[in-house]
């Protein structure tokens, strides 16, 4: 085995790895998706040190299913049910490779002009597909413009850093760049008992922050939040916003996806009024991690984030974007690609035939929980999640919840809600069918089974010590963080 | 075609996709390194929409090669001597295909074990590899461990943030943690005639902080700096930091891999004062991007970032890390496939191979260079970079850049040094062989050939428009990012 693998062992490797992946996704439904090891279990599978020598790729192979799956916990088993689906899909899994394959870092036009057009197209292909107003696209006059980011996370950062700039800019002489706008505060504003965060709580929120000589300067809005997929109303924030110069992100990670269907896109109504709209084909759209789109005022981002060094220089500045100064970091792989051909392999009929199949599965499942009087639905079903607990008091569903994910067989998480705990319910996974919420369903049931009619008994029987939520809390009656400025 | 491919429809791509990886990579030889498209150049291969109906997967393949690859900078080509290296390996890429296959994404240990304990003894498999300090690993007792980071930028961001918080913890009543601590200031500090950042320079500059009320926080050092691979003096700049309680970053992000190799360790002493140490697998160490290896105290990276919900609370909290409390986003991918099987499939002695000779075709180049009278070293080869330039005034030099990337057959980058352009020469591509060196100084020389003995013939026979440089510049000479404060 030489030091350095050479091009026909790489197809031998590459090509049993494919089948290993397919094998493996054929198969997932036969795998408990929550895995049964305890913390540490890797350390006696593997050494402690590097090998000196070079060792077959047969073994490290061997090896993925004897060291690393009895740890995975399968996110794309159909009884995946929890938090939100991670895109997965065999075109976004191709797409990944030929990224690695070509392995370019397109950091500006010249270091790939193929990585930093193809995104521009694709960024437009989902803008349109989704309904963005024209503005938002890179097509467009003007500054808008798409970039693909690693998480929403990052894209909230990239838009608060770019906003504070901008206020920054926009504020009269007295305030100083490093001085006033320090450290941005955060504050956490309340919805409506929708979840959904309104324009006069916005207003009001103002109001007191310029009373306390603080600059209002950045509010996120949110499109399906985590906790209930709630909606925030745009239509309200936005002109609040505009009339206060504040920099509106919106944030629609995992909903963002459902509006390449038309009878969704009223929940994003008032999107015109954002500075940035960011979502997330990686959760719903079928395209593997990491692909967050991020859009609209391309200047805002160069202006905060543009440094310009003689390395970094070529020819052609300014005839195409440089997304290095759309972004933190400066590498950047070609993330594109998983977006041309899953758009392509599946077009768009295939991804509204695949989000209006998740909806209905929820929907169905909702059903179920509705017709058992033992159960409640705590929010109402919402793109693709649903939440339910146990009538009565929170330990009952505490202890449901606890022995579902102790026996490994269906994934699911909690929240609270109100004061409320609940189990969130979510259609994840691109093989889930309907047989699966099903599954998902009787293993529910199957756990309190047991118990009927007496509430006493009932409770007697399910008890067990009760899950450490201590500080922890889903928070969605207080979950906004909307304004951030900082003392004059 | 289904709108959903199944898995034999992927085995076939997947594979065809290998195949096509591997005859890009064996064939790259024979490609420019720079391609020769326009800005926009994609527009017209390209619709302007997404499809609606799905479409064979082998149309989308066949476009790679009509529609990407003719705007593809190969980064892996055995010309290309620009910026730095971007690792990539067949090992690597296969580990990538796995990550993108399994597609969990193990922001807590709970969301996959093996993805959270994999990357826990890949940290220690680095860090032991390059002989860090005990207590930056997982295996010391204490709070010391590694991480992996999209890039160094997010690491450095991290490493500023966990700073600051600490700075506000440690620091009196009176320093109010929104206030005081706002903004942080940059300053850049001057290095000496070696372009090293030493200890008295931080000394003074520390003192001058305080002067002016400010509260110095954050230091960072470079092993190896992008403009001409310098090394700053941990063993002087250390103590300063211990003494003035202020957190001590060293972005070692290319000359990190060379560590390995125990002759080039003495480069990196006194990093057991550092804080955080990061380095970069996906620059030098043959594992695609993106791997930025980040170590040292988690507890000052969890106290800066850990924000705690119930659908993110898991029975097995605090016996292994929650990666999601250690980096900015909350997802992240299995990235230490990539680091186990690049480090097993080519051992550590098939590593220490492939650093060494790369560092000797640069000092092979730089003995071109030296032998010919035309020419002059600007920066001696330090590890596997050079740089030079023509004797006489910049304008020669930059014509002379100017010829070599407008004729696409080596890719380099330029900079200034002091006052002087200069072009930097790197052995990047673990394809690059002693021709290529021969051939790079070949293409070097073939532009000035014509000149001979007379400076003002050379002059005009090479004169064209000049590059765009002004306000860019790598500022060697200044170039630290280094305390950071507010006023107090």
């Amino acid at each position: 085995m030489p030091a350095d693998m050479d091009a026909e062992q790489f197809r031998a490797f590459g090509k049993a790895t494919v089948d290993y992946i397919a094998d493996y996704l054929e198969g997932i439904r036969d795998r408990d998706v929550l895995p049964s090891v305890e913390p540490g279990y890797i350390k006696p599978l593997i050494p402690d040190d590097a090998p000196e020598e070079p060792q077959d790729w047969q073994d490290v192979l061997k090896d993925v299913e004897r060291v690393v799956m009895p740890g995975v916990t399968h996110w794309h088993s159909p009884q995946f049910h929890a938090y939100y689906p991670t895109a997965n899909s065999y075109p976004g899994i191709v797409g990944e490779m030929l990224s690695a394959g070509i392995g370019c870092i397109g950091f500006s036009w010249m270091t790939s002009p193929a990585c930093t057009e193809l995104e521009v197209t694709m960024m437009d292909w989902l803008g349109k597909l989704i309904g963005l107003p024209q503005e938002f696209l890179n097509c467009s006059d003007g500054p808008g413009g798409g970039v693909i980011q690693g998480s929403a996370s990052e894209a909230t950062l990239v838009a608060l850093l770019a906003a504070k700039e901008r206020t920054v800019q926009r504020s009269n002489s007295s305030v100083e760049k490093s001085g006033v706008l320090g450290s941005m505060k955060m504050r956490l504003l309340t919805t409506d008992e929708n979840c959904s965060f309104r324009g006069s709580t916005l207003e009001a929120a103002i109001a007191k922050d310029i009373e306390q000589g603080l600059i209002p300067c950045y509010v996120i809005a949110t499109l399906g939040t985590t906790g209930t997929c709630a909606f925030d109303n745009l239509e309200e924030l936005g002109p609040v916003c505009i009339k206060n110069n504040l920099w509106l992100h919106v944030d629609a990670a995992y909903a963002g996806a459902a509006f390449i269907c038309p009878e969704y896109r009223h929940h994003m109504n008032g999107v015109e009024y954002a500075d940035s709209f960011n979502f997330n084909p990686h959760k719903w759209l079928l395209v593997n991690f990491d692909c967050s789109a991020m859009v609209k005022n391309s200047h805002d981002l160069v202006d905060a984030f543009s440094v310009e060094r003689v390395y970094l220089a070529h020819q052609k500045q300014g005839l195409a974007p440089d997304y290095r100064n759309w972004q933190i970091p400066l590498g950047r792989r070609f993330r594109s690609l998983k977006l041309w051909f899953v758009l392509r392999i599946y077009g768009a009929q295939g991804l509204r035939d695949h989000i209006r199949k998740q909806i209905r599965l929820a929907k169905d499942f909702e059903a179920m929980v509705k017709a058992d009087p033992r159960f409640e639905i705590v929010t109402e079903a919402s793109m693709g999640m649903t939440s339910f607990r146990l009538k009565g008091p929170d330990h009952l569903t505490k202890t449901l919840y606890e022995k579902l994910i102790s026996e490994h067989k269906i994934y699911l998480t909690a929240a609270t809600f109100g004061k409320k705990f609940m189990i969130r319910f979510v259609v994840c996974s691109r093989f889930t069918e309907e047989k699966d919420i099903q599954f998902a369903w009787q293993e529910i049931c199957r756990h309190i089974e047991p118990v009927e009619g007496n509430e006493n008994d009932r409770e007697k029987l399910i008890e067990i010590p009760s899950l450490k939520t201590n500080n922890c809390s889903t928070k969605e009656s207080l979950r906004k963080p909307v304004i951030l400025g900082n003392s004059r």
